[in-house]
């Protein structure tokens, strides 16, 4: 497998959360090799136990979250995130970053020191969102990297995500656009003209596209992509994660409000805590899908746990050669879609 | 009080479901008086006793759901919908109308028939929306009636639900731009030009426009009035109802997995229910905002509960002279706003 670059600086719990996260990652994954990016005296004590599985880049810089992205990448040369961007750039074998920086110095640093895959016109954000159906998710594209996207952007992001769930092992994910009513004459005219284009994109083979989409539907577990422009991608996640916080501050407040309801959280309580972690924590990692080399940026909060996951993530695309299945893909659909991406 | 026009066919559930909820609402509102719009034959034997408190005009024409809307409005001039409308505009003793009607018939007739109050370009649906506080709620428009806005009406939007709550007995509502961050060079180009005409608003202290909000902010009961183009907007509603589905339908199988989780359902259930009919049937009936007189739109599925609910809703804004607010406000904004929408 190849090895994992680690930003050990980003995100809002620091150096100890990310080194705990690996030392996790490390212990549960005994060909998991890592590069932390930081620190090193503070690191190496706690990673020496692992020999050659772990090498480290010291610096101590690191890029604020309230730094202007571009700037950032450009002056700060030294910082966590663009020596460990810089290492997966150059060396055969690293396969993907990790961050926990802010999102967007991380897209900024991605897309200037890593670069897009030929014939792709904005990279995306993909996580994964929770379905009804147990083990089964959809990837949401693009969820927030893009803010105005054309018809022709969204039928990439289609393509992207087919190639990458394909190359995944899924034999044909089925892709669909995320609007206010399944009817084709549904959203407005962004929404109208990409559907056309999917449509086109179904007709040659080249995907499963299967209509548009309510959210209700997707969270039923109904597809497997489900596309959007980054705005409103962006709206959906945040609502969705809005409401997961409403419900159960609520029913935190319901519990509290009286005995019976107290006894009851009792008998229910792990259960619920156990659908919050395993359901709710899905869109805590995502691959910045359209670059050359994996790049996965991570929320801000992250703690052990969540680093833990994402590098559990990481490892399912580094040894993905996305690159490739993207670049041929996008170079089939180009004829379709046109060139005014 | 002024009598409320209810369109007895329209709905999923038909005659019976209507009939049922407004036999509740006439029960507990002595001074209610209605003009039921359906089959005099079936409506008659139940509202008897209430005797000259009900009008009912005469008609078994149904527009069904998937009906074009401007065509049934053209030709089915004889149908609950066409009727109910009629009567709302003509007379001055009715307040409001209300329907349970396919969305786009409702507000194809409402623009018809009603009209758009002078100086407001596109009428906007205007739901409630829970929060985390007591008794407090946020608006949120326009909810989906205009696919692709201009920053303009956006603006307007601001405006028409700012002189609404005024005429509601609020002060100074809190209007936010719904927004994926709060910094003002957040989101698409469209929310971007929308914040500076906001902006101008506030300054010229017209309204009390507190920036952008991300969706948690609203659920928190940060601001009282919510502002978004249809899509989006409507992306923003579908995904909060589809997320409460998602986690209720989940929280039932859990529970339904283990006996200790039933058991501590047992304890709980009364008040999971309650908090969900409290707190997340809030969306059910909004004004069709920006018309010269109210039409209200309830859910397709309404129930007697929820024709009840609409009906309470629909008293609330029978007296209010919104034309008027509504007019006036829009005035004093048009030489800020110019003239684009």
């Amino acid at each position: 497998m190849k090895k994992i670059v680690l930003d050990c600086l980003g995100g809002d719990n620091g150096l100890p959360a990310m080194v705990a996260g690996a030392v996790d990652a490390l212990k549960q994954n005994p060909t998991l090799q890592l590069v932390l990016v930081g620190d090193a005296s503070q690191i190496e004590p706690q990673v020496a136990e692992f020999g050659d599985r772990v090498e480290i880049i010291d610096t101590k810089v690191n890029i604020a979250m309230d730094e202007h992205p571009t700037t950032a990448i450009r002056t700060k040369t030294d910082s966590s995130l663009v020596l460990g961007l810089e290492q997966l750039k150059k060396r055969e074998d690293c396969g993907a970053f990790v961050s926990a920086g802010s999102t967007g110095a991380v897209l900024t640093g991605g897309f200037m020191k890593i670069g897009r895959i030929a014939g792709v016109s904005r990279p995306a954000l993909c996580p994964f969102m929770p379905t009804l159906l147990d083990g089964q998710e959809f990837m949401l594209l693009d969820a927030g990297a893009n803010m105005d996207c054309t018809a022709v952007q969204l039928a990439q992001f289609a393509v992207m995500a087919d190639a990458y769930k394909k190359a995944m092992g899924m034999a044909a994910p089925r892709v669909a656009l995320l609007n206010v009513g399944t009817e084709e004459t549904k959203g407005n005219e962004v929404i109208k003209q990409a559907h056309a284009l999917l449509i086109k994109l179904r007709d040659a083979g080249l995907i499963n596209f299967v209509g548009n989409v309510e959210p209700y539907q997707a969270f039923n577990g109904e597809v497997d992509i489900v596309v959007a422009d980054g705005f409103w991608g962006n709206v959906f996640l945040k609502t969705s994660e809005g409401m997961v916080k409403f419900i159960f501050k609520s029913l935190k407040s319901i519990i509290k409000s009286s005995f019976s309801a107290k006894i009851g959280a009792l008998f229910l309580g792990g259960k619920l805590k156990k659908f919050k972690a395993e359901k709710m924590d899905k869109t805590n990692a995502t691959v910045f899908l359209g670059l050359k080399k994996s790049v996965v940026k991570m929320h801000g909060n992250a703690d052990a746990r969540k680093v833990l996951s994402a590098l559990q993530y990481a490892m399912t695309v580094a040894d993905l050669d996305l690159n490739q299945c993207i670049e041929q893909a996008i170079a089939k659909a180009e004829p379709l879609l046109g060139e005014n991406a």
